[in-house]
């Protein structure tokens, strides 16, 4: 089986935000794969998706602050500047977190460690809602 | 063909280990593709999977360094300390290296360059035996 | 359908590089396909591939100065340090960034979003020519 199909996400504040269940409500044809493989291709440059910790909530803020530091705004040897100050550090974390994952499916659900979340890393001040490309293939139920 | 597999690797001390070997002699169907895909997808946020330089240990060791300055560890802004102080670092190298890599099946046999092996990055003191969920699919030999 | 080649990169000089005409020149076959996945895998250790901004190539050149700033030459922990100062932080670049990208295919096209490309991320001063395994699978047209 091939399932293809274009996802909204809502618009998100700046940071790391859990967004498995929003993800997966729009993907029901995986109950329908016994074995098979998810891939999400973020549609977008300024964001990024990432596997990581699905409890606490701080490691999602400790996330942000950190990149933060690492990719700085306003770096005077910056040249991509005219979209705002967000717009080019943006650009690096995205590539540095990557716009796509590939993931397993199992028995009609993904299968994920008992800790892991797909994270949406949004890192424009205002991205608004962002669309992800869910190609699904594998062997039906 | 399709097939699935739970493999675990061994627990390994905090660094890059060259781990090509283990993975592969736990997926031996492999061996029946002609042409296909492999998906490995680590089922933890601590650690991390990555395709580098399969020659040099001293590779693996300055990865190592680099890392551990580039992600901190007691940076006064963290929140997320209650599991040590090597915690949440990990957390940040699993996203920054990614979880999850898929490569090439030719005749065989994974696809890599001369030089190219997987790398388990493990970021945790004690991360303990680490779970990679194998997906292989492709044409068979 | 499934389809696999190896195609090669025109030697690039040190920095980020949009290929993605140069890239699809070379897989004729994603025309054929309704749906499905490329899987672009890099067989080298000092170069990636991401995608990112596909518009101005200042974004290019900004990506070059930060990530010199962030993965320094010369650093005096450094022991893999025989082949050239631009060696190892090559190889650490690599795995930041990644060497391999599945990517999704829509009526006969790459699949992305308007302002996405490929970038080659080519880290040595003189990398020559780069192979990429291109893996095309899905449902024929």
């Amino acid at each position: 089986m091939w399932s293809q199909t274009t996802i909204q996400l809502s618009p998100k504040t700046r940071g790391f935000h859990l967004v498995s269940d929003e993800v997966l409500a729009q993907i029901p044809d995986i109950q329908r794969c016994q074995i098979g493989l998810l891939n999400l291709t973020l549609q977008h440059t300024s964001a990024a998706l990432s596997l990581n910790e699905n409890a606490d909530p701080s490691v999602r803020s400790d996330f942000e602050q950190f990149f933060n530091r690492l990719v700085k705004e306003n770096e005077p040897y910056y040249k991509h500047i005219y979209e705002g100050s967000d717009d080019l550090p943006a650009h690096i974390k995205s590539s540095l977190l990557g716009a796509s994952l590939t993931l397993p499916i199992s028995n009609g659900q993904l299968n994920l460690g008992t800790w892991q979340g797909i994270y949406l890393c949004e890192h424009r001040n205002h991205g608004g809602a962002r669309r992800i490309v869910a190609t699904l293939h594998g062997e039906s139920l």
